[in-house]
């Protein structure tokens, strides 16, 4: 499978690195990651040159990562620095290495030509550390390929089936809005709900929800696969105006052809301070995102077999996809772009 | 691998299939069973063709099917009905529909041509809903190619040595009479056992046993894997004459080139209304078919690796395989026969 | 992937061999084994040529082996010996059969051409029954190609980092030997620490340790991966000379392309007879060589994927390799040499 290379994917939440080195595949590749003593993150290739050892079963010695086999020792750039049996340190003995960039709680990372690194690209996801907001969040394991999450999150006419907790009851009163934008590569969707009585979801952020509200919701996404999910309530009470706002961090990056990490977060600007209240809306944000779609998404892979191009498999396409088309290709046209690139390449 | 199309699978017993949808891989393909309000049995493909959601997770709407991811409504025909999210319904979006009958307490269904299935052609498992019978079923999931339950049902002498329950000891006055017939594709054997001693089944099916019997059994199989199993004791005391019978299902559908459904019911001519004889009855026969025989064929696909055709792999044949070659031979002949006319049809 | 076959295999401890069928995979190749009423040792393809079934599954007659499907009979050759259903007996209704020698309390397998299988050939381990010497062993699944654990074995510079109880610490009286030897196809290694304190594994077998002593080490490689580790410490305390001997025997035979069998024992010259400290060493010994060597080859095989070959995945080799990578190249040079005498024999 080929890969957007040249881009930030969510590695890690920065706070799931520290000196204990983790092991995590991405794109197909094995990387270790840890800290610094100054606190800087490294990620490097998690595999020793040696003899194929895992180094995340390595020993950090200040900045520099020992082999758990042989003990070679490695720089936070990836080159060998000691090997503790003699003088000989080839030049191939080194592990690749990757620019990260720790931006919004996230450990962005760059597999592609590191020249290109740029961190003015980092996708702003800047409410998941605003003092404004409250964040939690985790990682959820899929059983599917990245782009049939992108797939779900740009179709939320899908809440209405597979999410109790999201489920609007039949209402004369309520109407809907659907719309797609673009801009350059960013495509936005806006799913509206207007008129509407509080469903089980509202009721459990907004106890005391007014009779009638608004919800603003829709994913703004990215190449590769990052998102960010709106969620916005306003109350159509004249007597008490009032809104609640979540953001929703949405950041898949590919495990391996048929498998992905799923990044989630949800800032809110209220009740920012209820530990409680956050510690549930985690978990039920997290039993949705694992039980509901990320259990329907390993179902569409199993029906796709080893395939991971769910268009070159001829599903019916319904307008409704249009914005998951839309992203599937202007992906499919970056890919292209990078190796043409690439072997455009003076040798 | 080709499997005959054109022809009647058992696709589950009457009594699994009901109003909540039933999920079934036969023939490597899947599918969802459920009955109509009327009670008539559907088959439709278990894949919605929009975004390949498990179909068997959805639910029914009087006899309308709505797939659990984005709602789309299918008939009991296949086509789609509504889409909850516009008016467009491309003809595309259908699933594939199978007819079905329900005949001998069994669903049969009909994966080939739907212009062919012709209910006469179901084979005669009559006994199975005969009032003068008691029935008890259930069906095995055997990890192995479908051919190989066959071959095992088709070469009885193998009770001898699998089968503790059905072990004749030796015995001078006991004698044999083995037997192939040929009835235009149907392949009828004869394993009679004469002047037998009780042997444990016996004893258990009828603690009164003559102290001397007959055995008539033998199996009826037609393509591609339906059996008829019979079982026949009948005393040799003349001043008591009696006989048991019992006619067995076993109706073997592919699930995968290397694993199967094995369907099987016992029905019994005596102790008709002993519901407890008739449970432990089915668990024996149940465990019979399960940890010796399924576990064997387990065995024998496990030294046969990813290969579903053991003559390919050039097996020693003996006299005794005779029945199961011509099985074979005759299913080989109506799948080149069925691929013959497939090509031959204009376009 | 080709093996060596003209060569000498450990199958199995002879104590694991008794009158119950015992099934082992050798090279690729499903093997039963057992023992003659004399005590003989028999080695016999554990597929039934007839349909395929277990052979370790049947049931022995005196020397004789009944299939568990059919009952076919087996005799100590391979040939069938008695069909019970009736008098053909083709030719090659036979089991392969494979010489056997139990020699050192192993029973060596001789898997190529039965005309060449030279008891002479067998390495020495006479260690491991010398009535002077306790032995204890075992035999530990390794997920990994069994080439990676002869490289293991033959690069002991690993010890220092990964097996706790065999590092030694900073010391700057305490020197180092490393050597290579090379008889004709047998590879020899030299590992002695000189002017060592007690490490952990010292006290534990030696609680009254002198305050010095030097460690003789090293392993005596043989074709396919039959090694002798030689482990002998010598006390440097003038006043009470004194020295401990363990023979470890570490014979690697190959399961599949991915997986071996890892047959070890420790043969000691003292504490013979204390049975609870025997019993320590070998938890201890198995401990290691699992949790430890063996669960690093088990990853470094999940690094190569399918692959078995680490040198045809281009690692970056140190001088420390180079024991292992001249017993690799012995071991290249014979396979050859049989493919190219099997190729020349007349047809």
């Amino acid at each position: 499978m080929s890969f957007l290379k040249n881009a930030w994917y969510c590695a890690a939440w920065g706070s799931e690195i520290s000196r204990e080195p983790l092991s995590r595949t991405l794109l197909n590749q094995k990387l270790v990651f840890f800290r610094k003593e100054d606190g800087g993150i490294v990620a490097l290739s998690g595999v020793c040159p040696h003899r194929f050892a895992p180094m995340h079963q390595g020993t950090l010695h200040g900045d520099v990562l020992a082999c758990p086999y042989h003990g070679l020792q490695f720089g936070p750039e990836g080159s060998c620095v000691h090997n503790p049996h003699g003088e000989v340190i080839p030049p191939a003995l080194k592990l690749s290495s990757f620019p990260v960039v720790e931006r919004h709680a996230i450990a962005w990372i760059w597999m592609g030509d590191p020249a290109q690194a740029d961190p003015a690209k980092i996708p702003d996801f800047s409410a998941h550390d605003d003092p404004d907001y409250a964040m939690v969040g985790g990682r959820i394991p899929i059983r599917g390929a990245y782009q049939l999450v992108s797939d779900n999150l740009l179709d939320l006419s899908h809440t209405q089936y597979l999410h109790p907790v999201l489920t609007v009851p039949d209402d004369p009163d309520t109407s809907y809005e659907y719309d797609i934008l673009q801009d350059g590569d960013t495509i936005t969707t806006v799913f509206n709900t207007r008129n509407l009585k509080p469903i089980s979801f509202v009721t459990f952020i907004w106890p005391d929800a007014p009779q009638r509200l608004d919800s603003f919701s829709g994913v703004r996404w990215q190449a590769p696969a990052n998102m960010l999910l709106k969620i916005h309530f306003v109350s159509l009470d004249p007597t008490a105006p009032a809104e609640r706002r979540i953001w929703g961090a949405e950041l898949i990056t590919p495990e391996t052809d048929t498998s992905c990490h799923y990044f989630w977060a949800t800032a809110r600007d209220f009740r920012q301070n209820d530990e409680a209240f956050g510690k549930m809306l985690g978990e039920i944000t997290e039993k949705v995102f694992t039980d509901e779609d990320g259990a329907m998404i390993a179902e569409v892979q199993d029906n796709m077999g080893d395939a991971y191009d769910l268009i070159a498999l001829h599903p019916v396409v319904l307008p409704t996809d249009q914005a998951a088309i839309r992203a599937r290709m202007i992906l499919k046209k970056l890919i292209k772009q990078e190796e043409r690139d690439a072997s455009a390449e003076p040798a």
